[in-house]
């Protein structure tokens, strides 16, 4: 599509506001790269958003990516480090002087300067801490001390707070002169004489509210007050059961700590949602922008896995090569009863992952679904096993192996349906992520029940 | 572990804000109901968040369902309807008058009203339509005539505009006098003579700056005008890539028709994610609150596609009938590399759907990807030959299996590394969303592929 475009219709787009980084863009830059025209690269990249800046970086070669980060020097936003794939940022970061890392961390938000310190290897992290200014280092160091992907990780420090005694007018003339407010938000934070958070007030209200109004009156009490130690994922969950767009953090005392905004919400559940998605395709991470080596290392170990998986499936197989040499028939259609058993849990499998993420399957209704799905697996596997027996009867010309084949069907498809809800269910008791190798073990049990079932009908009739 | 909590923790917990609805209180709720004291059940659920109601109905069995709804009668929030599933939200709707529901959707915001009207069915619509006062309806209507899953379909119609030439005082003023703004909102758009956006004022900004202060000095001129009918998905996009709390939609003109607010995108996000990761699985839609039949159905039509592509697998082996016969360890061995070949096929085919929606798949990079999948598809095929052309020596003690197992593992490897990333970027070329089929697309090519290289070269050792 994007071949038949011209540069000015590309112009277009870009001032109509959309997507600032075209296929055209990123190839002109790259040719300019290559070409040594560094001047020309600088000028036609500088315009972009961060963002799309860190989209471009993420785009060119390595070699080109290291020469327009040399050529832009300075120029280079530091808010694009926060946009950046870990694997090209650990690139990029390898090439930068740890001081000037350190000039950059302190130009960033506090929740943003977190994030970036995290993804630093940890040899790093100390110097280039060390090498930012004390009052900003004990605030960092402070947000380091919770656990990784907790609501502590995820605040900014800066919050916009009043005392609950004061009017709106006080109000507004104190952030018209304090400086020190954080740059955009969309609440106030109103506390208490112990700095604890007894409310919020939405701008919007406080500017609709005549000067002489008291806070306490316009002020919404009924806010969720999020714990430093609460996990990203329930942060996430708080903000989109109750539509929340700003949300206090406290420590164990209760004191306000920082605030969430649902803008970083927002890459909360993009991350979680990607993690999900990628875990139960049996990837261990996001490695698009991964080297070829880095890539063959997330992948193996859920292959060697699977290959210990598949001897296995083999093994049970093995017990039944007499009845197969008997009736070759049986490896023929032996693959069926397997596949079909290994998409049925997985539809399974996926719908309950998902429910589990967003708290839909609980204690109270697991039984219930369990009871569901096997339900739904053995009414497909008698409307299967109906297809796959007249398929296989009229195939063979064996009515018995058709039979076979139908009754393996329903044994696997109802085991699917058990399996596809049960398998996830336990690791979520245990606090272990339902998504992670769940689909292993799945599979595991489709493709040996359905060996099993098929092959040892079949032992028992023909042999 | 619900188990070993008391009603006080549970309580304690809601005090504190989090989750509002404990497995204790879905539990009191239902005996409550069963045991018809609706006047307690009604006490329990009156006092919780909208959402958190929702959920509620969602995890009550049908029966107690009914009961509940019709015992809270008009205390039942109307934005209740707008967090329940859909297939819970059919089956409440379905008992509830049409005049009742118009009242329900006149209390809604513009964007909640016209998300609750596209789930209802066609027939009811026009009748419910016609009960709601016709200054409201124009605009529902007008809303409505925008293509499904567009921009049109998620803004609200409710936004704060002011014209350039004010001042922070002028504005501030205005805002204290309107009655009809939105009730909350985070940025003031700016709209010029013929209402065309010409920027936004964060409402923090505006606070903080003094009352003479012109309003076109302080307005942020870097906006996203958003098209009504740009996809829900293309919105989100660019929500996510320039972090925008709240975005102007326009018509064709150019004109403010509505805005759009990041809570709302939220969802958006989390609808796509999900869309994602069923698609994958096997699944239709999200059918974890259908009643069984209706998830048969959802199952059904993927199941039906896996029968036909396994017993083109099986149609394959038949070729190779006489090899079996020969050399019962071929049947024994064959799953192994079509097992092989879809997992690592998946794995690859699933960072590309999530590379292609999060726009990091482009047409500029997907040759080089394409060719390092394939890559690490056939250096993972070579490690995996290894060990399985070991495996398979030692069980059937014979090298010459081994080396045919392993050569067919590589070329199995390398068709899947190859096919997962060429697979999801045909449709998408199309405009067709890639992950649907996808999945089984590429199972089928790694399936026929597993048994024709490995059986192919067997036959051709063997016979």
């Amino acid at each position: 599509m994007s071949e038949a475009r011209t540069p000015k219709q590309d112009e277009t787009d870009r001032v109509l506001g959309f997507y600032g980084l075209s296929d055209d863009l990123v190839r002109q830059v790259h040719d300019a790269l290559e070409d040594e025209r560094s001047d020309e690269a600088v000028d036609l990249v500088e315009p972009l958003h961060a963002a799309d800046t860190a989209d471009l970086l993420e785009r060119l070669p390595g070699i080109q990516r290291d020469a327009l980060v040399e050529s832009l020097g300075p120029a280079l936003e530091a808010e694009t480090f926060i946009h950046l794939d870990d694997a090209v940022r650990e690139d990029i970061v390898e090439n930068i002087d740890n001081a000037v890392l350190a000039t950059v961390i302190c130009e960033l938000e506090s929740d943003d300067a977190v994030d970036f310190i995290e993804c630093l290897e940890s040899s790093d992290r100390q110097e280039i801490l060390d090498a930012i200014p004390e009052q900003e280092r004990v605030l960092l160091e402070d947000s380091l001390s919770y656990p990784e992907d907790s609501a502590g990780r995820l605040m900014r420090r800066e919050s916009a707070n009043i005392p609950s005694y004061w009017t709106v007018g006080q109000t507004i003339d104190h952030m018209r002169s304090d400086v020190e407010m954080p740059n955009d938000f969309y609440l106030l934070m109103v506390v208490g004489p112990t700095h604890e958070p007894l409310g919020v007030v939405p701008l919007s209200r406080l500017l609709r509210s005549t000067r002489p109004t008291d806070i306490s009156e316009i002020m919404d009490t009924d806010i969720r007050r999020i714990p430093a130690t609460m996990d990203q994922e329930d942060v996430a969950f708080l903000f989109r059961q109750y539509g929340l767009v700003s949300a206090p953090v406290v420590d164990e005392s209760g004191r306000l700590v920082g605030a969430i905004d649902v803008d970083d919400i927002v890459h909360v559940i993009d991350e979680e949602a990607e993690e999900d998605l990628l875990k139960l395709g049996g990837v261990r991470e996001d490695d698009f922008y991964e080297a070829v080596i880095g890539t063959i290392r997330s992948r193996f170990s859920w292959l060697l896995v699977n290959l210990m998986t598949a001897v296995f499936a083999s093994i049970v197989i093995g017990f039944f090569d007499a009845a197969i040499e008997k009736v070759v028939a049986l490896a023929i259609l032996m693959p069926i009863v397997a596949s079909m058993g290994g998409n049925a849990g997985t539809q399974t499998l996926t719908v309950a992952v998902r429910a589990l993420a967003v708290k839909e399957l609980t204690a109270t209704n697991a039984l219930r679904i369990v009871g569901k799905e096997t339900l739904v697996g053995g009414i497909n596997g008698v409307i299967f096993a109906v297809l796959i027996g007249g398929i296989a009867s009229l195939w063979f010309d064996d009515p018995t192996i058709g039979g076979i084949i139908g009754l393996a069907m329903i044994v696997n498809l109802l085991l699917a349906g058990l399996a596809g809800t049960v398998i996830p269910l336990a690791p979520d008791r245990w606090g272990v992520d339902p998504a992670v190798g769940s689909t292993v073990v799945l599979t595991t049990v489709t493709d040996v029940v359905g060996f099993l079932s098929f092959l040892g009908l079949a032992a028992m009739v023909f042999l």
